[in-house]
């Protein structure tokens, strides 16, 4: 159980007055218990909490979920479970509860008040030392996917085979499954940002930008480039993307603000002349989620801290040409950088 | 473009006297218009359709959302997006959007109201003859990938390997990914409904509950059986699970109760002695989710009709020994049932 998360939302019930707090997101409920279910409530009262399931998982919250603290409920209607929420007359919601949820409470006979503070928010943001352990196992696990992938990626096959190839040894390595769907994308679809594994088949002269990560409950997150060719311009834009993740590292402090690291990226990237072809943010938190705060962008900006977990990934993206992305992992800890995604340690392979 | 949905939105803002219905899900907004990427918005006014996007996606959108009634909107702000609202004054926002967008909306100077008709969740629940043409391909993709692996699957290797031989075959097959982690639980892991495979090793007398699907935009979903023992505590079981099967896929009839055909089954294992042993609900609609209306359980229902697509799958988990459960997907249409998952025709698999 996530002991100080739940004192931050007994502390929030006692300061406004509720006398529940209700969590309903999944990922919320996975990160206060360690439940890997997928459908679980919790309510955190003043001197109690409830994990409420259903019957599927009555074995595995037994199992999971084996607090002293935590009283475990076998519910058969999650809709009546909402219902006998009734009892506690006031409660705290999260943002991230679903609207339909929201919606449905709003028509009990009970007071429901959002948490605007977002105390789970505010608590995953900076990891305590079991998450960064299990964020590094999957950046390991992750990273001797890759290797052994890239043993077999042959020219000549498609990029779904090479994404394919990752899913297999991400799940045999030990993850549950990949953080989401592989990204292969060679020659011109390189400069597709998002452009998940295609039919195309690869060629040897074109870069192939592969990003790809695991996940049991934690996620990782990795690009690599794979590029046997010689050709000036392809060498000339990876030049350029490595030293903008370089400096955009270097950059990284405690106190800063999480928009000034973009900047430093941004900036420099401008300065070579394919400012218009770096179009989008510089990273993205990652934890339980694979996107979360802190973000590395112009618009929304966390002023940075030890224990946070983000990655910085700069990419120049040249139409119906190629794309070059590169994407490094950094935890902050005790004031000082640390690459969680230095099991691999080039930014260009070649096969 | 789906333009009975879109034209079943527009006469919903005209009856209840809105000027825009503004859909923020991402799922929702690939099924309006043919989008895979992973952001984007859609307002839908009176007289012309809007879909905004970011940079990153800026070739994908003009290559997918040809249509020309859409115009696209490239944006760099998605908070500035929302502000652009305020000119229509009042919008109307399906259920499904997010709690933390329908409180943004509310900070504007703009009336909000949630749509509790719910058109997109309406239309979604029967398919279109090119939606089932795009689930019908998902069948067949895991049902190829599902023959592959079996003759890779050894008896003496652990759960995950199993699992990462589905997912390989998935991807090569054709899909982007699997619809949901792949269950693979043998032996006592079978008793719970939703282990996700483990390390734990499959013996050649353990029954192995396999329950895997692809998505690439639509989900398919299968449950099948790897058996090779004789033992008659299992295959009394097993007869049970699939007479249970069997008598609701004929229960199946436009008009119907979704909760009766659940009844069907359910009354079934109850007369068996087993029902405490069947814990949880009988099916679901599947679709751009893999978990979507019509649900086939005792709480909700739906009224079938043709064109709704949905699973069957009864279970019998008995706690410390095994499980079993084995899954249909059937489609209604023309007042017959057609069933999508028969190119797995058996439901016991020996290897």
């Amino acid at each position: 159980m996530r002991s100080k998360a739940i004192e931050a939302l007994q502390k929030q019930l006692e300061k406004t007055s509720h006398s529940a707090y209700f969590i309903s997101n999944i990922v919320e409920v996975s990160y206060l218990v360690p439940f890997t279910g997928s459908s679980a409530y919790i309510i955190v009262e003043k001197d109690e909490i409830i994990f409420i399931t259903d019957a599927r998982y009555e074995i595995q919250s037994r199992d999971e979920v084996k607090s002293s603290n935590v009283k475990i409920e076998i519910i058969t209607s999650y809709t009546d479970a909402l219902k006998s929420l009734e009892k506690y007359k006031s409660i705290l919601i999260p943002p991230t509860s679903s609207l339909s949820i929201y919606e449905e409470l709003r028509t009990l006979n009970l007071s429901v008040n959002i948490d605007k503070v977002d105390v789970i928010t505010q608590s995953r943001l900076t990891k305590e030392s079991d998450e960064i352990k299990l964020i590094k196992e999957q950046y390991d696990i992750s990273a001797r996917a890759f290797k052994k992938s890239i043993d077999n990626f042959r020219f000549g096959e498609s990029e779904r085979t090479w994404a394919a190839e990752l899913a297999y040894n991400i799940i045999t390595e030990g993850a549950i499954g990949e953080s989401f769907d592989t990204i292969v994308a060679s020659g011109h679809r390189g400069a597709l940002p998002h452009g998940v594994a295609s039919d195309k088949v690869i060629d040897d002269a074109e870069p192939v930008i592969i990003d790809f990560g695991s996940r049991s409950t934690y996620n990782s997150d990795y690009t690599r480039v794979v590029y046997n060719g010689n050709n000036s311009d392809v060498l000339d834009i990876i030049d350029i993307v490595r030293t903008a993740l370089l400096k955009a590292i270097d950059a990284v402090a405690v106190g800063k603000n999480s928009s000034d690291i973009d900047k430093v990226a941004r900036e420099y990237i401008d300065s070579t002349g394919y400012g218009n072809f770096f179009n989008h943010s510089l990273g993205h938190g990652i934890g339980l989620d694979v996107h979360e705060l802190p973000y590395l962008s112009k618009s929304k900006s966390t002023v940075l801290d030890n224990n946070m977990v983000f990655t910085i990934e700069p990419g120049i993206y040249l139409p119906d040409k190629f794309g070059i992305r590169l994407e490094e992992t950094i935890l902050i800890r005790n004031n000082q950088t640390e690459l969680l995604s230095s099991h691999l340690d080039h930014y260009i392979y070649k096969i």
